[in-house]
């Protein structure tokens, strides 16, 4: 949790740390509706903002109508809370830096209570991530054990059932698919009928002479190459994927592109899928398919799966203004950013601060974290 | 060898094929300064460029005085090599795609003599090349070996050994350094006594788990991530690249970036460096600081091993628009652009069929491959 989070937002957030000797937040005492809880929320949001105006006013109404970095956009309160969730009839949330923490397991008190109050308002809830670690199925345990919520399966898009729907659909991949990503990617290319060659680590022998690498056996009628998430990704698997994408009739489908990395410790940093993809598009000079968010395929498969989903009654609530807001835009959906992952409130902060076509997307609504709606419901 | 090539000079360049059921062209029979091969070389290079232009003329004063796109540019002859080589005092020679192909392995012959007669003409020969697998010792021993000629280690300016250079007299790097690279870049780094970590296999298990990623060890005092070739690249050594480049004091040094793959064969293609560049930078969300052509860097070492080498009088002769043009351009030195290996007949046509500023640099001179210049000295 970055320090100025924690100083404006001290009790509004909770997380239960795994690991050792890493900051652990006290618990919520927050009461729901509280004047006490909403002035201090309003007051957490609008310290850092202030310094753009010189006005002082720090109300929703305030940065909605005056604020000249962000026009459109409304910063939640007590006040709006109702009358936003009562435009929606579908909620999109994403997981990560959203549900948990964008390490994945840094819990957020909170959730269940939040997803129950939603659906008790008779709203539907779809989970949209662009991690491709897991299957669906892994999702329904996730939710249920470490979030303490139940979701049924049809409700859960990851990318890696989306890049199996987009073989299988829109690329329609008759042959193989050589897959550099996790075992839950090839769980679900396997559920849909698409035969994968590459899982796991790769057993060819790792050698700087080329005769050796031109021994390295191709197979044949491979249609697709599929990165996601791979922490066995080695030179042999972006050679083989190299060597495959050589064939223009091949895709090139990527989970997702823009993820390159997550902070996991003071000095520790995850390479994630982003960066694989960056390797493979500069070995083979392609550009892939990507299936994840911002793209608009995932609309289509969410669409696809619940037809009666009307996307201008439907709210994508995302950390991520490159990916979740930027998403919203292109499926015509509208956007709530939240500030509990990838844009915490330093950086949202700092993109207010640039000049306007560098903050990209801009969210219809902001607010703290997902669980600040259950306050006002 | 392109078909197109293997057309147009079907016995200018001979190569000696290593692999199994590779096309091997006719031995050399050309005889130098002969009317025959002077007609039958300048035909080559004209008829491809032929449809740039209606005129039909074929001379080189034709390339030189009226074609469009190469303004500057001259297409070598039998007129014109005495000339040109008459400017210059020293002459850089790329090796992969000029001294022998892309692959690595696959001669040209007349290579030695033409060595041997560009030094009897005083000519100092200096062999700049971005391939960081090799110490220069290992480039003595395959200059002698493989293309039958001798070179002083002085004479030598690898990435491998820029890397080095540059790390110990412009980064200054008084710590250890992670390196993604060969042994070659090992013995470098170490030769002027930068002490280096990451070398070979990474022994850290690989896993899913964050906490086994956060259990991964890291150094302390790394000052600087180096990356070059290196087939024991994965997924660990990719985290821990990123993880010490958090720290904004460590530099990210590239012996090179624009080389991205090679095809090796009909369907295998070899990722270079610049794909594993890519990875780290996407990753680190740095910007590496590269060593090799097209960057300065390289010049000044080259000066700086050299004092006498006179920039006016230097001739840079490459294979590519994008690393030896450039860096020629760079430098303030002359550049000479050779057929023989990434920019082929069929790829330079190409290139000049495009607008003019999507050419790049252009090169001073055009000849088919370095060994031309010795049918006319």
């Amino acid at each position: 949790m970055a320090n100025s989070m924690m100083k404006h937002f001290p009790k509004l957030l909770c997380r239960s740390m795994r690991g050792t000797g890493r900051m652990v937040a006290p618990p919520p005492s927050l009461t729901p509706n509280s004047s006490k809880s909403y002035k201090r929320v309003l007051s957490a949001l609008g310290t850092p903002l202030r310094s753009l105006s010189t006005s002082g006013k720090l109300s929703s109404a305030f940065f909605e109508s005056q604020h000249p970095l962000v026009p459109g956009t409304t910063f939640m309160d007590d006040t709006n809370v109702y009358q936003m969730l009562n435009k929606y009839e579908t909620i999109l949330l994403d997981c990560d830096g959203v549900l948990w923490g964008t390490d994945h397991f840094t819990h957020l008190s909170g959730v269940a209570k939040t997803i129950e109050k939603l659906r008790s308002l008779n709203k539907q809830l779809l989970f949209v991530t662009n991690n491709s670690l897991h299957a669906r199925e892994a999702y329904v345990e996730k939710f249920h054990s470490q979030a303490g919520f139940h979701a049924d399966i049809e409700d859960i898009f990851c990318t890696a059932y989306a890049a199996a729907v987009y073989m299988k659909d829109i690329a329609k991949v008759q042959g193989k698919c050589y897959m550099i990503g996790s075992k839950g990617m090839q769980d679900e290319l396997n559920k849909l009928d698409i035969e994968t060659i590459g899982f796991g680590p790769d057993s060819d022998a790792v050698s700087e002479d080329i005769d050796s690498l031109l021994n390295q056996a191709l197979e044949d009628n491979v249609d697709a190459v599929a990165v996601g998430y791979d922490v066995n990704f080695n030179y042999n698997k972006l050679f083989k994927a190299t060597s495959y994408l050589t064939d223009p009739k091949c895709h090139f489908i990527a989970t997702n592109d823009l993820e390159t990395r997550e902070m996991i410790g003071k000095r520790h940093c995850q390479p994630l899928t982003g960066a694989l993809v960056k390797a493979v598009a500069a070995a083979s000079v392609r550009k892939p398919e990507v299936v994840g968010k911002p793209h608009y395929h995932l609309m289509e498969t969410i669409l696809d799966t619940h037809p009666t989903v009307d996307p201008k009654k439907t709210l994508m609530i995302g950390d991520s203004l490159r990916t979740d807001v930027a998403f919203a835009h292109r499926a015509g959906i509208s956007s709530a950013l939240v500030l509990s992952g990838e844009t915490n409130e330093d950086r949202l902060d700092k993109l207010l601060a640039l000049p306007k076509n560098s903050i990209g997307q801009t969210p219809d609504y902001v607010l703290p974290s997902v669980c600040f709606l259950a306050e006002f419901i």
